[in-house]
């Protein structure tokens, strides 16, 4: 997606440890023109697979999901990262490892939301190691759902988590992806 | 907002502890379709004050954000509750009661995203105590930018946010506000 490389060109922001920082339109400020657009991509993509609901994770993956719903006419739904007295005790859980927050962490849907019926969009702002996807892959199996398709906005395609899920067999779309960030510079494949 | 009281008295259920669970349509599963009714309601009430960014905070406020800021053609700004990475060093702080989580945590917002140029509109999925909307106003001061007005989905009337923050001169525009939830029966005011 060539908006979207030119928008990563011209903002994003490469800091140590293999950060690539896009806050000013993608998780932190988020430009809703741009994800329109995006929402709109994973669209031509998957529309005619029979998408019933669009699971993503929170916080990041929220904004992106809803904007991209509004093409399938489905519902969202997103994984919870935090214990909640709000959350149902009848949950899907799997654990995550974050590189960003180099930490594991449960992940949580309640059992109502995801049902054997569901034809699956996964949904995310980013790909790297590949860990918040086959934790929300994880819940999708234990609710005998399927997992139709991933729609990813950018995947750092020199980590292994692309890699990972497309042997796997998964259907996964990333919008840019990133071949290298050496020196500070930004390239796709 | 008729449509949006009919749908918590239908899918609403009230459990101990003074919790309302909406998670069917508002914060687990998400009614995009209902999101967009809730984002036109709240661009009537605003639209005409300036508003040049919608600022919230994760998780369940961004879904609403995004689809609200559509009308707007604003940014959204959304608020982090914890530490990461992928934050920038400079931010603005406050600190935030959860009643949920029963914990206090902080909130964060990049100097970079909120200057003295900004009239914000708040939006978030729930009003109770007022806590998260007093963090999102007190960061709001530090970057000397405008508070124009807050955008509540459900506020809990018998709680004491919403005469708090009114009493402060806040503009908050609530689209159901619950009166009581006595006995498991939601009555709105």
């Amino acid at each position: 997606m060539k908006l979207l490389q030119d928008r990563i060109l011209a903002e994003g922001r490469v800091e140590e440890g293999g950060i690539l920082k896009v806050d000013s339109f993608l998780n932190h400020q988020i430009d809703v023109d741009l994800y329109n657009k995006i929402g709109y991509e994973f669209y031509k993509k998957f529309k005619d697979r029979g998408i019933t609901k669009i699971l993503t994770i929170e916080a990041s993956g929220i904004g992106i999901a809803c904007i991209t719903a509004q093409y399938f006419k489905v519902p969202v739904v997103f994984a919870k990262k935090t214990e909640s007295k709000n959350l149902d005790k009848e949950t899907y859980e799997s654990e995550v490892y974050s590189f960003t927050k180099d930490r594991n962490y449960k992940i949580r849907v309640s059992k109502r939301y995801i049902n054997n019926q569901d034809k699956i969009l996964i949904i995310d702002d980013f790909l790297a190691n590949g860990k918040a996807v086959m934790g929300l892959s994880d819940i999708i199996n234990q609710a005998d759902a399927k997992l139709i398709g991933v729609g990813i906005v950018i995947e750092k395609g020199f980590q292994d988590g692309g890699k990972l899920l497309r042997n796997k067999g998964l259907d996964v779309y990333s919008l840019a992806v990133i071949k290298s960030m050496d020196n500070g510079t930004v390239e796709f494949e």
